[in-house]
């Protein structure tokens, strides 16, 4: 008889994703890349982060093919941290954790950044699709079935 | 004159939100609610977790009223962790890490498991949208203004 074994097989991508940039400092240093904020000292400043661990962060985002080290000075040598496409590929998941601080934490003062969209000035929404069906969808109405990748054991 | 200051001010959402949902466990601990994995035993098998850190990450959630403690058997008491509205309403930011794990880290043996659109079978997509052009819209295509919250200092 096989069965389908609950975590580390069934919904592992969260799990995976979360080794590569699942603590808070790494995914503030990716708010920062997007925000153009990419070099050592910028990132520093604007996070108020310890330098030590700034510095394993960025490795471990490089290691991760997230971020990729560019020299921009060579006496003495400096180097900036920029989104590889995997990394720019995390866009989704930081603006849904943004819009979800915006709705149900920012406040009565609201949201202190607006993502619009560059050809109008108008707010980007983010939301489900099925292309089969051409229909945005509510979360209530996603399933889930075991993928390829479902391993399975005796 | 005025200057925008950058973070805690600028794209403080994010951060606002890690504080909620920032560790390793607790996001893990949001997708087994997800998936029906509500029951403290249960999380607790299925996620390999110490028990008091369970309990810790538990009652954070349940602070910040993301999860609901719901008595399901009175001798002894025991009790399940239900998703608030407002813990649904994490699903774009859980779905959004999958989906990056799945296109990224899942290697050549594919997702583990495929959201589904329940009404077709075929899998859900994610999308940035703007209503008012009525079109789906890539990141490459959003920009960012500060919004109502951005507060400014002197």
């Amino acid at each position: 008889m096989f069965r389908v074994v609950p975590d580390q097989e069934l919904g592992c991508s969260i799990a995976s994703t979360l080794e590569v940039i699942g603590d808070r400092w790494s995914i503030l240093i990716l708010r920062d890349a997007f925000r153009g904020v990419r070099r050592f000292d910028d990132i520093q400043r604007d996070l108020g982060i310890a330098r030590n661990i700034l510095t394993d962060r960025l490795q471990k985002l490089v290691d991760n093919e997230v971020l990729e080290r560019r020299l921009y000075q060579s006496r003495p040598a400096r180097y900036e941290y920029r989104l590889t496409p995997r990394g720019v590929d995390l866009s989704p998941a930081l603006v849904a954790l943004m819009h979800w601080g915006d709705r149900h934490l920012a406040g009565e003062a609201g949201p202190a950044v607006v993502l619009t969209h560059g050809a109008c000035g108008e707010p980007v929404d983010q939301t489900f699709v099925c292309w089969t069906c051409d229909q945005t969808i509510l979360p209530t109405a996603i399933r889930s079935r075991p993928g390829p990748g479902a391993r399975k054991s005796a």
